[in-house]
This record gives structure tokens, C-alpha cells and sequence, in this order.
């Protein structure tokens, strides 16, 4: 993608998403309806729906051409990462929209051929937009994130890590995971995977290891740490693959390569 | 202390915080002079120490009579729940101030011979002011928090809990907490017991459990819980201590009840 199509799609992105939070705030006190999906922590709500129908509207309007790939089923079938393809969370962190009314964002990556080109993670309540194009930076709001700082060490970092990757699991050996919570000055967890990324990239947590990611859940935030110089993988260290699930290890180069390699050992 | 000496003060109380608060968001880019206290993941700063002075200052011209319980040095040597008591924190969630640059708190809880009169949390950087008076509700700035749910639950709660706990440790038997971590619907932790407490009173996570909590740290948020009609004790349900530190488990009366009955299990 040339910078020029970029900077326009970029723009207009910007605008649809500032356009679709906007809508969620004027709402965030209405009744909910929420479902269930694959078990009973799994959240939907209408919203949602709602959301993702906006942007597919949109984008099938203006970019016939572009594919999407989303969470709530009104995206195409994608089977390759060919083509300029959206890759969209309408909320993510839906069950802090339910519980919280905030601490959740709108997640939109889209890539070109397989290339990450535009990123943005929206902090609906907060209104607090990150964003990022191909090899221009990454941004809060108006604000240019710095580059990561590489030469943190795992005994002063923080990292976001779920209690549950503590505990006895079929994906990952609980034992390790602890020794890395004995070792880290401090673990968070904030229960959105996208803003969890955009902290990475923002440099307020130095890592971020999680079991089960679905590709909305991380095609933005993987942009946005990658233009602060952080990389974002398989917990295992292998490259992240955009049509399935992943397990996910995000962070500044020096502590991604200390926990990948000392820290994780996967069951399958 | 009567209604009206309450309310004068809790007015004083108030102003103060919120000049406390505007000197720290001044000089939130300036370099920070870090010292490490007990151990190497206990933070101080300058900040803090300056914060405390503010108020201890402030507190012995206007009301000498008063003591101070406070984390930094500036306090009385408290011996005793007699009298009027400051109990302060000027910066709760060091880690977070360091590291991140928000996500941390001013604490302040005023008890007159044992009992929660006033209490401010005070989220510096989102200029989010929570309050209450005893027997007059709690606030978040200038709307009155709800009575809590107590009919939620523990499957579809969320608690607030730090990953350390769901490691082998000489504290608390883990292997609880880890059936706890995986029965309810998710947990979160943001590194401030003091905004985490006024999220329990908030509503916005159903129950909080940790393991070493100083009197500062809790002083407030007890009060804050308890005007919204939660609970906050030791983790096994004794009442709390405020001269010493504490075991946690603050909630809703239904979430409580359930954690400190079947997930807590002390090993001292």
C-alpha cells in the first residue's frame, strides 16, 4: 500500500471509529441485552452487533474490494491474508463493558497482503484513541509513543498476566508461569486484550502473555507494538498467524526474548 | 462526631486532597528521585514523601489535636484508635506512579476512636474523586454510588485478585485460590488496593482478596465499602486492625460470605 492510499484510508477509519465510540457513549446507560457464546463468561451483547454491522456497512460501501474479518458474523469467510483485509473487534473486553460500562475499546487492524499497515484500539469511555500506519509510529491521541526502552529487566518490569495462566491448565506449564509471577515486579491484568497491547506499545507494561487470542483480538495492537520497536508473537516466539487463535507474548524485544525462552513451555 | 463537625471537616479534607492532587499532576514529567523500602518492588518517591509533608503540615496547624497513622514518616507513632486519626497515603499504587504515570491514589480515611467517619480515594491523574461520610452514602465526585447487588453470583462475579496469589506461597493455601480463579467468570488486578477497594464500592468488580494490606492502604476503601453496604475484613472474616497489617476480602455481603468461607484457607 502506498503511503498516500494509506493516509487516506487511515483517515477515514479515524473518522468512522471516533463516529461508532461516539454512538456506544450515547448508549452505555440503555438496558442491556447480552447473550452468551462458546461458555458462559464468553459475553455478546447487541452493541456488539450493532458496532460491527456499522463498520461493515461502511467499509462494503465505500471498499468493496476489502474483506473483513470480525467477531460477530458480519464478516466474510476469510481463508487468506491476500488482499486488503479489516480485521475487526467492534468491544473488546465485552465483559468490563457489561460489568465496568468502560475499560474496553474498539479494535480495528488492517492489512495488506499479509502486511500490517493501519492500527487503531479506541478507549471508548476514555476517549482515548491509539493509532499507528506502516513506518510512521504509533500514537496517543495527538502524542507520539516513544520507543520501547529494550534494556528493562524482567526483575523491574511489569507484565500482564491473567491468574488463570497460574493455575493447572491443559496449555501451558502453570509451574514456569509462576516462577515468572515471582519474578516480575508486578503483574496487572485489565481484561482487554486490545488495550492491554495498546499498554504495551504506550511502555506502561513491559510484556503481555496470554494462552487464547483470536485474530480481532490482537491485529491492532500487534501494529501498534511493532512501531515502537516491540515484537509480538506466539508465546513460544513463532510469528503470530492471523486466520486462527494464537497464544500470545507481546513486549519490548529484551524481556519477549527472556520470558519466551525461560518462561514458557506449552503442553501441546 | 457529630453531623456538623463531620461535614466541616470533610469539606477541609477535600480541598486539601484536591490542591495535593494538582501539585502532583504539576510535576507528573518531571524526573523522579526512586528509593526502594522493605524490599526491591517497595517504591518510594520523592512524591510521596513531599505529599505526605503537604498534609501533615496542613493537619497540625489547623488541627493539632489530631494523630496521623502514614506510611512515609511524617506520621505519630499510633498506639491506639482513641482520638481523631489521619490515616494517609499519599501516593497508593507507587509502582503504578512510577511505571506508569497514573493508576495511582491519595488515601485518606478519618476514624474517631475506632470508627470510619470520613474517606477520600482520589485518582489523581483522572481527577476522579471518590468520598463518603459516615452514614451518608458514598460518591464518585458528585454522584452518589448505588447499594450493592448482593445477589450476585460468584460464577458471574468479577474479583479482584493478584496472580502472586495463585502461586505457591506461605500465606494463603493456593490451591483454593486457584479453584477460586477458575469459578468465577474473571478476575482482574490493577495495583492499587486503594482504587481497587473504591472499584468494590463502585460496583464495578464484585469482591477483592489479598494478603498484606497496610492500615493505609485499606483505611478509606473500608469505608467507602461499607457505606455502599459491602464488606471488607480480614480474608477469613475476622474484623480488620487498622494498627496493624492485614489479610483482605472486601466485597459485596453474598460474594464475601462465599470466598472467605470456602476459598480462604490460612496457613498461619
Amino acid at each position: 500500500m502506498d503511503n498516500q492510499s494509506r493516509q487516506l484510508l487511515f483517515d477515514q477509519v479515524k473518522k468512522w471509529i471516533l463516529e461508532a465510540g461516539g454512538h456506544i457513549r450515547d448508549a452505555i446507560d440503555e438496558p442491556l441485552y447480552i447473550d452468551t457464546k462458546s461458555n458462559p463468561n464468553d459475553l455478546v451483547t447487541q452493541m456488539d452487533r450493532n458496532t460491527e454491522e456499522y463498520f461493515a456497512k461502511k467499509i462494503r460501501g465505500k471498499y468493496p474490494n476489502h474483506l473483513i474479518l470480525s467477531e460477530e458474523g458480519f464478516g466474510d469467510e476469510v481463508e487468506s491474508l491476500d488482499g486488503t483485509i479489516w480485521i475487526i473487534d467492534p468491544i473488546d473486553g465485552t465483559m468490563n463493558f457489561v460489568h465496568q460500562k468502560r475499560n474496553f475499546a474498539i479494535s480495528i487492524g488492517i492489512y495488506h497482503d499479509g502486511i500490517g499497515e493501519i492500527a487503531f484500539i479506541y478507549n471508548v469511555m476514555d476517549d482515548v484513541l491509539y493509532s499507528a500506519q506502516k513506518g510512521q509510529g504509533a500514537f496517543k491521541n495527538d502524542k507520539r509513543l516513544l520507543s520501547l526502552e529494550n534494556k528493562v529487566s524482567l526483575e523491574e518490569s511489569i507484565v500482564v498476566l491473567n491468574s488463570f495462566w497460574a493455575c493447572e491448565n491443559q496449555v501451558i506449564n502453570e509451574k514456569k508461569i509462576q516462577d515468572l509471577v515471582k519474578t516480575v515486579r508486578g503483574t496487572r491484568s485489565f481484561g482487554s486484550a486490545a488495550l492491554e497491547l495498546a499498554f504495551v506499545a504506550e511502555g506502561i507494561v513491559d510484556g503481555y502473555l496470554t494462552m487464547k487470542l483470536a485474530p480481532w483480538d490482537i491485529a491492532a495492537g500487534a501494529i501498534l507494538v511493532n512501531e515502537v520497536g516491540g515484537i509480538t508473537t506466539k508465546a513460544n516466539g513463532d510469528p503470530l498467524n492471523l486466520l486462527t487463535n494464537n497464544t500470545i507474548l507481546s513486549g519490548n524485544k529484551q524481556i519477549h526474548e527472556t520470558i519466551s525462552s525461560q518462561f514458557v513451555e506449552l503442553k501441546k
